[in-house]
């Protein structure tokens, strides 16, 4: 895919689905590649495949790969598939040409979680790995301490379509904005909806989402908000889906894929848990909350419930 | 290893050697095994194999289990090898199998990086991992969030051999201590030299350390004194390598590294650069200051310049 094209898709919402597990706890690729249809046929701008909504640590290199074939399939060209990649520099490039052989159309750096990391040889890890990548590149930034310049040396180099930037550091974003990207079409808020926002105003373009798993109206009503310049509008949105966010960041954001994966089985498609170190469940009064906010949605169609095919079922 | 003996050597240095690379970039075994064997030589009671300063997160898991190998064989029984191992929990699970298969004695479990970790779930998947382990643990705890029955509950498992922690949380150090460990000889110090004296003092046994890449001397000098009571001869010891420490916490730390490689090379084993995101290399003037420095511990008999064997040169 082209770098044009996919700075396109990310200006737009970028949704990471969930990676479904069977009942021992491995990855089941049809139940996963259904999760990725279901969110690609709602019309969700780009398809990040296993993301960190998609437990991307907690998966072995093996899995990772078999949740982007799993993508790929069930996206079924419908719209980009950008798939995570990370761990060390040569594993990381690794992984982008697997990514390329499986079909998906770009790849999301994840940041380098080396805890004895030079901000500027951060930046240098992202470089090598764009110069070494055959897709179009995301950098997913999520450390502090990055200066302009870091940010105007992503931007600048030719196979970075985008910089998922996943930092509250909004004067830093505003001024890598202006410096290197006035035109606004490579930062991409990557704090989801809640944070869109914010974000938008100070220049950037496009969202992540792990919402997209479940109500993905609600996070396209939001971009479609921002995209017309309407914050009040998007604001109202946002105190509806607000609740369901919030819940994710119970446990230190511990549950942030645990709220997703529990509405997810809830809507009729059994995912499983989360993986340790995420909170496998929810307790039980967390999730009775989190099922009378879904049954509000659904009555107020906001959302659907989904009955999962046969064979799914069958897997699952 | 024995977990009782293991503990014996935790409340020791637990020293943790840097990775040599070829001119290619490539971990170059024999002078990585070359320096395994001085730290073990030179006393360190316990040598931690393919650690952060040993930039575990920049190897590949391949990589990972050759420095474990080169480990075991620099150190050659003269001390336990302790092997890090971590990424998601299968994949560790596999690397410490690996490690008793290579001969460790011990493995040290980093913590999971996932962002959305659950400090219980974090808790969970150490404990997971030690009971799959076929060697003694240790659990290396560097988030925030924990609390104390977190640490009780880690501290009770039967195969965790102690807890670096390495966090500078020293009320939840003490409180964990007193509800678990009275006797000290479950948590070590994992900030290294410089907060040993204060952990010390709140109940923890034994530091861990890359200065004994360079001054293995100096962190058993700062070591006898603590296990003597002796905070104003510990003090005195850390005032003179505290330049040395200082240094390594330049670019956010990402020089942490890089002074200790840049230390042994110039001590005259050629260990290379340290990969991205690390801080590759000094610049000159950072060079030239840690260069005064180690002149000055030359001329007071604190290190020793090593003549590397004609081998290491020849491959180096």
């Amino acid at each position: 895919m082209s770098i044009a094209t996919m700075r396109q898709a990310l200006m737009g919402v970028s949704g990471v689905p969930v990676t479904a597990y069977d009942k021992n706890g491995e990855v089941e690729p049809r139940s996963t590649a259904i999760i990725y249809r279901r969110v690609a046929m709602a019309g969700i701008h780009n398809i990040v495949a296993a993301g960190n909504t998609g437990e991307f640590y907690a998966l072995t290199v093996e899995e990772i790969r078999s949740v982007h074939e799993a993508a790929v399939t069930g996206v079924d060209g419908k719209a980009p598939v950008t798939a995570a990649i990370g761990r060390s520099l040569r594993e990381a490039v690794r992984m982008a040409r697997d990514a390329a052989a499986i079909g998906a159309s770009a790849v999301m750096a994840h940041q380098p979680v080396d805890p004895f990391a030079a901000p500027s040889a951060q930046i240098d890890y992202f470089c090598k790995l764009a110069d070494a990548s055959p897709l179009p590149m995301i950098a997913y930034v999520r450390a502090d301490g990055f200066n302009v310049e870091d940010m105007v040396r992503l931007a600048r180099h030719e196979n970075i379509a985008g910089i998922k930037f996943a930092t509250p550091d909004l004067m830093l974003l505003s001024r890598a904005i202006s410096a290197s990207d006035p035109a606004g079409t490579l930062f991409v808020c990557g704090l989801a909806e809640s944070w869109a926002l914010s974000f938008t105003a100070a220049g950037a373009r496009g969202f992540t989402s792990g919402l997209v798993n479940v109500a993905p109206k609600l996070s396209l009503a939001v971009h479609e908000a921002l995209a017309s310049g309407d914050y009040d509008g998007a604001r109202a949105i946002l105190n509806k889906l607000e609740p369901f966010e919030r819940m994710r960041t119970k446990y230190r954001n511990g549950a942030n894929v645990t709220v997703v994966k529990e509405a997810v089985t809830h809507s009729g498609l059994n995912v499983g848990p989360v993986r340790v170190p995420g909170l496998p469940m929810l307790d039980e009064s967390d999730r009775e909350e989190l099922f009378r906010l879904l049954r509000a949605w659904e009555a107020a169609g906001d959302i659907q419930r989904h009955e999962a095919p046969v064979d799914a079922r069958a897997a699952g």
